[in-house]
């Protein structure tokens, strides 16, 4: 009825139509081709939205290859939180508290070590095959755009029964990442980066650690009431409805809060979605608990469907190639010395710590990571996404539009890299775990023997059965003593257990909660 | 973290977390006086809207009672469309079917004449009581604007497993209404109404017609093309998230489409949303379709909360108080006589039709709607709330705002209607139930009999049991012609039951499918 007359509002409806039409069609094509050997969801959304920018540039006879601009106020406001929240909803909590003390080293100093090599990788090169004008801040921010991974391809392909250690590390890795390299970036935008010097450097860490931790407590903050309203109220006795709206709703709170309070609200929304995932859950009714689980998911799914799509139509932008500048001979030099760099910067940390990792959790130097799969693990974060286009945007343009030749550049330079790691490494992710993990054969032995088949393991991972009937007082003591000094993470999350069954699933809810008041 | 540092951005995340916060506030709030005998849902939210418009105003020290300020296009692109698709989609297919024609003589015909009485009332009263400005678009418009009914407070009363068809009338007439109210509004509009004549109304006429049935086709057309689609392609087998999200996204893009072609998207959407939980919704997984009911169900739960606290906080916009300089013997002339014309033109068809209908139903002049049932219909449809209003902000406002005294005078009458009508209205409809049909006792009885105790009832109802195993031949097809001149509106029903399952529900999916394909 064209409810509102005006032009720009009709104008408005035409476009979200058409976006939600192509969507549709992604939706369509994921399917038909979800058993396709090469091809994955991202790279399908992305091959789609470069066809529709291919169409709408020969419709707007090379005026524009998009349908929607980007803003990168709605991906930080609208997109990101619900990918954010139901990555941590959706976390196998077991898994990802018991390798809690790796995925923060992968996700947090692994950040740290890559986006140091890729800094000052930019910042050594980019002159060097003649590309200047980018100021000390600018490295600092490439270093962070290009930290931050896409691990979605890798996990279509891992299978998460196979290989439990595997996949839960490559997605709490994926998902600590994507916060830590966005909390790494406002911290970095927060500095005077003209004077940078030791002492500023420890300022961006104290920053960080601080934005770190508030954002986090404030995330299970807000999970942790949400979880004490639905169990001591009971909203199930009269409406599944209600107790859907306050889940989502205090969900989007605890980001908006954050947001308010000037800390990162893709933290604070991540630790609100394992809270109410791991207590909050719980407490609702059977529907509700399908519900929410679902809808999180379909809301993710279209919230990265949307964006890969977006990422398509980008790269067929006139107007920025046109404004770039920068002869092919720079532009190539510059694709891969950031390609090169993040290869490098990846590797720098996934092979150290993954040792350290297996040095921390056993006690006689049994590699619990493989080689094959640091190498999975590697590989799996090559791939860079959606928050790496959003940051470049939030650095290198105002309001989606590029203001200068240089911006321009990075910002196509994004594109590419994010088109050519999503596209190239994406295809090749299938035939290499299939190549290094084939299905069903060695490694489902490896994992078996890993998990609890050897009596040995079993004896040291008491903490992984939740009704073990432990040896109790002096004994057990000593035991947990030999055990800290020995497999320091292992025990944390030992301790981590007994004292979330004592004191926090009887308050804030949990699987069989009459079992453990009795 | 501020990602978008400007005021502007600021200010409008915190309006949207003191909105979400107070939502929040409403649900809990509604939970806990759930059981409470005078209260409601809308009511409480009122209420709640009521006090934090107080308190903004405090704290603004008299500048504002708002949060956010209202938005009709966010209201008929945002709010409206999950309310109205939801309540097609939760709609009861089986007695609305059977009462199809029922609600469509309350639903449009009952419009028709409810606009009639208030419009001409209107404008034979406002100049009496010294109230003048007004053209004869605005009384055409007042309505429609008070010809819309909110049957919310009565349903939530009313049960739908005592009182079947009283339910299904009370809820389809109140969709159909939303519905017919808005079209009629848009018809309205697109005239010259300053030189009417019978001519210029048959034209509405015909504007109105042309809508209902093309919206309808599209609506129908949108949710058949995504159950074929969810049918023949089972996405089920790979993602359930990707059926949740087709459904979603096709019952937006119709909406969208609706708007695009000037057609009116309420219409659309509901008669997609019936489509869709008529046939969709049996080609998905189980797990989609608790999903979606109760997505569909929360996301309008939480669109209708959001409307009454809005309007709760408007009641306290002192801006328009200030702007109306009527006099208050005036203002209470006009109050009254709005309230006195939507009692007097819902009297004026809820009688007359149902009389109608019985006659059309019944072969031996059988009431089946009983006087109490009328007199239920009738007072449900008292209460004017969302749909009212936002109709009254785009007739009367520029993005919000009242730009003249008459016109703020409509805008606090219309307020002042939907809250007296919701408050006091709402409070009684409890007790006037209780009363009018005593729970558990002669209604149930009643509704028992009219269903299918009685033998003869069976007999003449054959088209309500799915499995009937009906006299075949040359005795069916006389007894059909006989049922076909003695009530017709069932009979309309019954072939329409017997071509769904012999030729839709085998293509676009049902209810047992297998039965039917063998």
């Amino acid at each position: 009825m064209g409810m509102i007359g005006d032009e720009d509002h009709d104008s408005r409806v035409l476009s979200i139509s058409e976006f939600v039409a192509v969507l549709c069609l992604c939706i369509v094509a994921g399917h038909l081709l979800e058993e396709h050997r090469w091809l994955n969801e991202s790279i399908i959304a992305i091959l789609i939205g470069w066809i529709t920018g291919a169409v709408v540039l020969l419709l707007s006879k090379g005026k524009k290859s998009h349908i929607l601009r980007f803003n990168e106020e709605v991906f930080f406001i609208y997109i990101l939180p619900p990918i954010i929240f139901n990555a941590g909803f959706q976390v196998k909590k077991k898994e990802f508290f018991r390798n809690f003390f790796t995925i923060m080293l992968f996700g947090v100093i692994g950040v740290f070590i890559s986006f140091v090599i890729i800094s000052a990788g930019t910042w050594w090169l980019f002159p060097k095959i003649g590309f200047h004008g980018l100021g000390i801040e600018d490295y600092l921010a490439l270093g962070t755009i290009f930290s931050s991974t896409d691990t979605i391809c890798t996990l279509q392909v891992l299978h998460q029964d196979e290989t439990p250690l595997l996949y839960s590390l490559v997605f709490g890795e994926g998902v600590v990442n994507d916060a830590t390299s966005v909390v790494l970036f406002n911290a970095i935008q927060k500095i005077d980066a003209s004077h940078m010097d030791s002492h500023k450097a420890l300022s961006v860490l104290k920053d960080f650690l601080y934005l770190f931790s508030t954002s986090t407590i404030l995330g299970v903050a807000a999970g942790l009431l949400t979880a004490y309203a639905l169990r001591a109220l009971y909203f199930g006795r009269h409406s599944t409805d209600r107790e859907i709206a306050l889940m989502v709703l205090m969900a989007y709170l605890s980001y908006m809060l954050a947001e308010i309070l000037q800390l990162s609200g893709i933290l604070t929304v991540f630790f609100c979605g394992i809270v109410m995932s791991h207590y909050a859950w719980y407490n609702v009714t059977e529907k509700s608990r399908i519900t929410t689980r679902h809808t999180f998911a379909t809301l993710s799914f279209i919230a990265e469907t949307f964006i890969f799509l977006y990422v398509g139509m980008d790269a067929l932008d006139l107007e920025k190639w046109k404004m770039t500048k920068t002869n092919t001979q720079t532009s190539f030099g510059i694709y891969s010395s950031v390609m090169f760099l993040t290869l490098l910067g990846r590797a720098a940390f996934v092979f150290p710590l993954s040792a350290l990792s297996n040095y921390m959790s056993s006690d006689a130097g049994k590699s619990l990571i493989t080689i094959k799969h640091q190498i999975v693990i590697w590989w799996a974060g090559l791939m860079r996404g959606a928050v790496s286009i959003a940051l470049a945007f939030k650095q290198f343009t105002s309001s989606g539009v590029a203001w200068n030749p240089v911006n321009a550049t990075m910002i196509t330079s994004t594109v590419v890299v994010v088109l050519f790691s999503t596209l190239v490494f994406g295809i090749l992710t299938k035939p290499l775990i299939d190549h290094l993990l084939p299905p069903h054969a060695q490694e489902h032995q490896n994992n078996k023997h890993e998990m609890n088949n050897s009596p040995r393991d079993e004896l040291n991972l008491p903490l992984l059965s939740r009704d073990d009937s432990w040896p109790t007082g002096i004994l057990k003591a000593k035991h947990s003593l030999t055990m800290l000094l020995e497999r320091p993470a292992h025990t944390i999350h030992y301790y981590w257990r007994k004292f979330d069954d004592a004191h926090m699933r009887p308050v804030f809810g949990g699987p069989n909660p009459s079992s453990l008041s009795n």
